[in-house]
């Protein structure tokens, strides 16, 4: 998507020096816009731990480039040592966040691409095919859910006789946290393109407020009208007409259509519901996790440090500076993840079209999962 | 309630000096204990138009102490031209926030208190006895609600066998809302003498973060178990079985029991409603409002400043600074408060006791209201 009108993935070869890999750096976001160079896997490895991107997608793609970086680091000469120093690689990209499934998906696709590989210079160019094939296959499935969801925006605006139609989202499932367009965003983007007029309310989303930083941000670089607004806020706007549909990203989705995503997810689904709005998860089909049925029992939810409740970055005087905004002495607690029952989700836009959140409907979109969840049981 | 130890409400006649009133200045807690010296009627509106103090029961007794430093300063010699100063000073602390109820409720009880007297003295000693009449009413309603709430806590406690009650709160609804013990809070104090086994969680409840700050501040000092969570939180605690029951304050509530109260309030019933725990609104009937019935249509939500969601202030260095948390350009909006309908609130605490959320269970406990809801139609 655009940034002060040039189009910019997440993730690209650098031009002039296409053995160095350059990333958009979200932490200063969205007071400062920085491009960071990436040389080598060891620097691919901090950028995914220390969060200098983030998002299920952004992640695996990410991992795929680090494998790049690692192929051309590897020892030329012997291809059992070049081999061996890429599973290594892929040890310590897989290491960087434990709990993120495309890390270690996107690795294996990479070492079974060089598997056949018969020279240094065979594993690079295969290395760069996979992660190149990776990054591409994330912004064209965003794009087909973008193709999906513009449907139901359509629809909306076509009841209001084109009027804007107002989209809540909750989070960042915008293209920072994929290569391009997002998931949540992408029927939004797209809706642009279109003609559409569209509004949409930002939950600033406490405590890393992703939604204030990242998703305001990119709304406004691509020029799309939105407010930011604090998470406590949707239930009131949705009462008074002033929100026609939710969307938001996914974390994983249970095979019966439970939706893991950004702590108080929930909370919005719920007044969604209780105020006859749809309610849409937007996610690519890796999300789904099909060994599991019931996503508030079965799905783990991480805490994180407690220091991100008690604490909160913003700009003063032209520096970022951290604050504190709790007495010194109060403890807190911080979740992460919450599930939404697929009961209150009117449905989930995926790349290969729109279901209903249940098994019946997943299954109707993914038929060659059937005997996987029938043999779970 | 205590502060390190020592018993304080959050207004009083200056010991040494009973010609000048003493607050707790609300504004650097919790990192930092101000107490302000108020010596005039100016100096006092301008601490109720600052937010140096907040909340309904409080805000009526400054308004009241006002118009009893207003009497020491009101002209001698004529009663007619005492009066008129009066008068003025009246007028002047009810425009300090225009939508306070209480506000105007208590200068007009001041103004009636001393409408009797033949003397300035008289003005004076009728001032004082009324302003402190005011302050030891808010006490004592609140002391009630305490002690009708904590049944409920007390239920929950024995069928839980003794382990601890996991209390949820938004906003603050404490003592320093009022002159003493609050109303959300008053019944978990109540438990806490009783040796009932209580934790709360505290919403930070954004924008303001009153959670955070006040609530979280008060439970401390006095020894409260307390966890500070982000407003996104409540649903999954509650799907987990983390919450036992919900207390919020009020800012007003119709006849039929539809609450309006800090922005989010929504939100967190209906999440108890979903997890079949129970969501209780704690308030003195001052806070009835008995000439509207459905809030949602009736109750004008306020529309404040949207620097509070693009700023927030906390502690860095040792100094409170403020920093912004959003795009520049991005707008924000902020409204106030939202109404919980009184379908999803499973009863009113008042200081006669407690009543369902509607208007049979209300008139039971105020049959005096009767005829002006009748009349109404």
């Amino acid at each position: 998507m655009n940034i002060q009108g040039k189009h910019f993935r997440t993730i690209w070869l650098k031009t002039s020096h296409p053995s160095v890999v350059q990333i958009i750096d979200q932490r200063p976001l969205p007071h400062e816009l920085v491009v960071e160079d990436i040389a080598n896997v060891e620097e691919m490895a901090i950028a995914i731990k220390d969060m200098h991107l983030r998002g299920a997608g952004l992640i695996g793609a990410a991992a795929g480039y680090g494998m790049y970086l690692a192929a051309l680091e590897a020892p030329q000469g012997s291809l059992e040592k070049a081999w061996a120093f890429l599973r290594k690689a892929g040890k310590q990209l897989k290491a960087t966040r434990p709990t993120a499934v495309n890390l270690e998906w996107a690795v294996s696709q990479l070492l079974k691409a060089i598997m056949q590989a018969k020279g240094i210079d065979q594993i690079r160019g295969k290395a760069l095919a996979a992660a190149q094939h990776i990054a591409d296959e994330d912004a064209v499935f965003c794009q087909r859910i973008g193709e999906y969801g513009v449907k139901l925006i359509e629809e909306i605006s076509e009841r209001k006789s084109g009027e804007t139609v107002n989209i809540l989202t909750h989070c960042n499932a915008g293209w920072l946290a994929f290569v391009d367009y997002g998931t949540a965003t992408a029927p939004i983007y797209r809706a642009q393109e279109m003609g559409i007029k569209v509004h949409v309310w930002v939950d600033e989303t406490r405590p890393r407020n992703q939604g204030a930083r990242l998703t305001a941000w990119e709304l406004r670089e691509q020029g799309i009208p939105h407010t930011i607004i604090v998470d406590n806020a949707g239930g009131h706007l949705m009462q008074h007409g002033l929100v026609d549909m939710v969307i938001t990203g996914a974390d994983r989705v249970t095979s019966s259509g439970d939706v893991a995503n950004k702590i108080g997810t929930y909370l919005k689904a719920l007044a969604a519901k209780d105020n006859d709005i749809p309610f849409y998860a937007a996610l690519p089909s890796s999300t789904i996790d099909w060994s599991i049925r019931d996503g508030v029992k079965e799905i783990p939810i991480e805490r994180r440090d407690t220091d991100e409740v008690k604490h909160i970055s913003g700009l003063h005087q032209g520096e970022v500076k951290s604050v504190l905004l709790t007495p010194e002495g109060s403890p807190a607690a911080n979740y992460a993840f919450d599930v939404t029952p697929a009961r209150v989700v009117s449905g989930l836009i995926t790349e290969r079209g729109i279901s209903a959140a249940s098994e019946e409907g997943l299954l109707e979109l993914y038929p060659e999962k059937k005997r996987q969840v029938q043999e779970r049981g």
